[in-house]
């Protein structure tokens, strides 16, 4: 949508590798603004659907999970990365590739906030090869919870994570979808 | 007060070891109501202080950061606990002891976002003995940035976080105090 590729072209930043810098607002310093309008339009795709809970995955997804939880008026559960003294009892996990910090990662989530009468909006900041969405989904699979539908602010169309998602059936919106960028700086996004 | 303090004992749990569990409301599962009338008490408390950030460190504190930042109007900041190929450029760092997860771990913020000229407010989710705390005060000095005030969810009162930060005459706003908690499940809150 056009207003989050409008503030992708002023702030965002591209760096050799394919990586798209959006950490001036979407997840090192947060535009609560930018964040609402996000979430709305996650509401406005997904109202109809029952959601009863957002999943998302700590530390980024949260602001998005949050600002998506106040518009459908359900709680926002998210994963954590490593396990902590403050989950017990029994818990789903699943193991992440992060190519972001170059290693694998156990995610967990307590049986208590995800269970077969949820159904499940997942949230994230970035859609790429889509690892972090796999563990989520795995999650869900798990919990036997149903997937409604997967929010993902920017996707990186030039890597498969959305691709493969749509062709396995996922109803998945993506904000904006970076198709290509170039070493100067030119980001080119996908035609909605 | 009163609202957080009545839900902690509504759905909080006592754990030995002096742990609280608040983790279906505030640090896995998110009640987003409640996280507004905490950053809504903050605002109240702080909205004539010039604040131009709210800084936290992932992942628990984003969630009242993001909260908080709606009623101030400015962006949230949050320190990384990885260092992220997402951050490049000039950063602050600071190293922070975890007795959640037991380890040493450094946090990490871009100078982009934090100096001189910032008035900040500091938010988390839980004060104990205050090591996140001050991993994130030492990086406002590094910025020269100032500190207007400490505003957290729950201070655990019988530790010494809260007392140190209040004789060193920082400005520390809890929105409720355990003072005391007992085996079987009992919470003793402090007076305001």
């Amino acid at each position: 949508m056009k207003f989050l590729e409008d503030r992708i072209r002023k702030d965002g930043q591209v760096r050799p590798g394919n990586i798209l810098k959006v950490d001036s607002f979407l997840n090192h310093q947060l535009d609560v603004e930018l964040l609402d309008e996000i979430g709305k339009a996650f509401y406005d795709k997904y109202k109809d659907a029952g959601i009863t809970r957002i999943l998302t995955i700590e530390a980024s997804g949260i602001a998005i999970a949050c600002s998506c939880a106040r518009y459908f008026d359900v709680p926002v559960v998210f994963a954590k990365k490593a396990k902590s003294r403050n989950i017990d009892g029994e818990v789903y996990t699943s193991v992440v590739h992060s190519f972001t910090y170059g290693k694998d990662y156990q995610i967990t989530l307590s049986k208590k906030y995800l269970g077969p009468d949820d159904t499940v909006l997942l949230v994230d900041d970035f859609l790429a090869v889509g690892k972090a969405m796999r563990g989520m989904l795995d999650i869900c699979s798990q919990a036997g919870a149903k997937v409604a539908g997967i929010g993902i602010a920017i996707e990186k169309g030039f890597q498969e994570g959305g691709r493969t998602l749509r062709e396995q059936g996922y109803n998945l919106t993506s904000i904006a979808i970076v198709d290509s960028m170039t070493d100067d700086g030119q980001i080119v996004f996908r035609e909605n």
